[in-house]
């Protein structure tokens, strides 16, 4: 493997000037009007697979944006196959005028490579065919046999595929999956995240009368439905943040006692936290850590209300209507479906007589946990030590990969998250960005990883 | 009068066309970007002032929006004199897509004139210059002197008017002040209006963090300022509509039981009114009936509630703010600096340490009650039943015209509301409008209240 390190520095600024190229292209899944760049993108991916080592390379057209399959599939007999999953497609760049340098023209300021797309995940994904080049061309093989799966509508919630996994199990059959979409914990600090949250997202809409009503000649006849829907939102959660939706919690599974003692030992300063989010305090669940509020315990939050007068100044009315859209995070073994139906059994128990309610459900992920022992997640921990010197920590993330549930579910194969982000990067958000030196220590890292998974 | 009432029969469609043409103009006062449609409505003003016969006519700066100004003083000696009050501006028309024709391009369909103030209150003021011209163009005199105060913020809350009538005392100076801005009971019903509620209007800002976060990554971190905000709101009313501000209710004036069995004689039906709301309940606080809920007992309404996503699907954000506008309407002897500091001082008491929160108060006004044995309100009772046909039955409405208020305090002049409009004119919501019929009717009663102020 000194060989194909050392390629790999020598090819370092080859491997940044690509990735500089694909961040060029505007890839925005959710903007029909960047159709054309999101097929532009996908061709890109296409070639650099092609580019790569794969012996075939496919675009193949859905409903929507098209998905990109490459293999390479001559190693020794009985190496086991690896199926690399990443996605080309970005997040709208807006707000435009907070980005210090445009979102898709790449630039480098103290080693770190701003643009749309840098960390999510074009900067991540495309270490892997890098690595598959780097043994190809150094030894002529790769120790395992690669597959990519590469997708441009996950930023727009992967609608066409788990159809498309569900048609090709045998295409995608594999043994692993390896996925780089999510971060460690800082740059000495490598980390494997081994568990995901699920979600059940909702939305509300409370009617109170036909039409809008002036607030002085009517206020006092009827319910107002903005405050029947604060009043009903308000019994969601007691004073200690439990939520108090019937049946919640009956699927739950528990933290072990170890698990318990795992997130101890993991490196966090509640105060640090606090400070980087500009909160005037953290808050949430009791008898938990924030570790654990933030990766292992479900949540409910209102991420959008609204209802009557925005505008500046006062507008004395009674809205005709009110609406929320709130959302779980959940955790193994809960079903999203269930908890939908949960919540919105719930919030009809609650709501008064005297308005409509309606709640529906917009869409849900399941959660997913990997134990730490399993031998993809040792090898995905070796190869992080081999790249960044130190044992890699394993963490659970908040957020939602349901890709990764599909996984897990339709083809039994365990996933390894080997994310070679940092916690600033910038996700969705303007000024995103990929530490230069972590990108090529991730591509060091990714190759590792394809040896490690043949022991 | 024969003269009178025959020389408006024969100038109804000249009054229609100039209130259209006024209707045209979106002098909106809230919105800086109206600004010059707002001097534009006020130039109309004057112009039609000028037109009825104001022999004076003034269109007077203030730091805001402009006062219009007239007078007609050349009525026989020892004449009273009249002060009409108005307003040109009207409010925002929000939500436009609920507008069956646009707000600003009045459309008369079936009898009714829909546009945008055209019963608040362009369609009610204008009423009073047309009586004056009724007068002076059959008689060449009018029984008494009139004068004109016609202002641009009432819709956001006559910030310039205390202050101009303060410096003004001796210019206005009258013996009455007639206002068209209320409605009375029904087409068959005339009615006057002897009280009204105040208001105290206030904006409330939660801030959890200083920028929005990912709800999967940070969620259960910090308190959501929105689930915050709905649980400060929450706490406002109880289960039987009383409002627990503390003190809310000590200055509130009891009804009296001759006050109880007066509203128990007005014709109102609660099933029929239910239906005309679309509601499907009524409701309010417990032991009131819904004419004295609405009229002489106080509320706290939800105005605008918003934070977070309100675009179509779903978007996983904690918002870092969420926004509540809330007012109160007042009744005697409250007041509305007292009510706004004590539900500031009630909403730090309730706000939880984990997120910052503001309350500013945005306007107020104080409530009014007339005795209805005043010979200034019996005139404007035969006024109306010269025009309807119909004794006038009076009344207490809910909305607040603030500057009733001060003519009482500042004048010590009696005011007689003259509302011509109906219930269900829809004043500040989409679809506003003025019968015609009751427009024309008006004018001839407005033209009777000058003769019957003589007296």
């Amino acid at each position: 493997m000194a060989s194909v390190s050392a390629y790999l520095r020598k090819n370092r600024q080859r491997n940044l000037d690509e990735l500089i190229d694909l961040l060029r292209i505007p890839s925005i899944s959710t903007d029909p009007g960047r159709n054309k760049d999101v097929r532009k993108a996908a061709q890109f991916v296409k070639k650099h697979l092609a580019d790569s080592g794969c012996t075939k390379t496919e675009l193949i057209d859905t409903p929507g944006h098209p998905i990109v399959y490459g293999e390479w599939m001559k190693a020794p007999k009985g190496a086991p196959t690896v199926l690399v999953y990443g996605h080309y497609d970005v997040q709208p760049p807006e707000p435009l005028d907070l980005w210090e340098t445009p979102p898709f023209e790449p630039t480098i300021r103290k080693g770190k490579l701003f643009a749309r797309g840098s960390a999510d995940d074009k900067g991540q994904y495309i270490i892997h065919p890098n690595a598959l080049r780097a043994h190809l061309e150094t030894n002529g093989t790769c120790p395992v046999n690669v597959k990519f799966l590469i997708e441009g509508e996950e930023e727009i919630g992967s609608p066409n595929l788990d159809p498309f996994i569900k048609k090709n199990l045998k295409k995608l059959k594999c043994d692993v999956v390896v996925i780089s979409d999510t971060h460690m914990m800082g740059k000495k600090t490598p980390s494997i995240c081994h568990g995901l949250r699920g979600l059940a997202y909702l939305e509300i809409e409370v009617t109170g009368t036909k039409a809008d009503l002036h607030s002085g000649t009517f206020g006092g006849a009827v319910v107002n439905p903005a405050n029947a829907l604060v009043e009903m939102l308000a019994t969601l959660k007691d004073a200690r943040g439990k939520i108090k939706v019937h049946g919640f919690y009956d699927d739950v599974r528990k933290l072990t006692p170890k698990e318990r003692r795992e997130y101890k030992k993991l490196p966090h300063d509640d105060e640090k936290y606090r400070r980087s989010l500009g909160a005037p305090a953290l808050w949430g669940e009791k008898g938990f850590s924030t570790l654990e509020r933030i990766s292992a315990r479900p949540t409910l939050d209102i991420n959008g209300i609204w209802g009557g007068y925005q505008g500046e100044g006062a507008k004395t009315v009674i809205p005709a209507k009110a609406y929320a859209k709130i959302s779980c995070r959940l955790v193994p073994d809960q079903d999203s479906k269930d908890i939908a139906k949960k919540v919105q059994a719930y919030l009809k128990l609650v709501s008064p007589d005297s308005v409509k309610v309606k709640v529906k459900s917009l869409h849900g992920g399941e959660a997913w946990v990997a134990p730490t022992d399993h031998p993809a997640l040792q090898a995905g921990s070796r190869a992080f030590k081999r790249a960044f010197g130190k044992d890699a920590l394993f963490t659970r993330e908040g957020g939602s990969i349901p890709v990764v549930a599909t996984f897990d579910k339709l083809m039994k194969v365990p996933t390894v998250l080997l994310g070679i982000g940092l916690p600033d990067d910038g996700l969705h958000a303007p000024n995103e960005k990929m530490d230069v030196d972590q990108f090529h220590r991730g591509t060091e890292a990714a190759a590792y990883l394809l040896e490690e998974l043949a022991r």
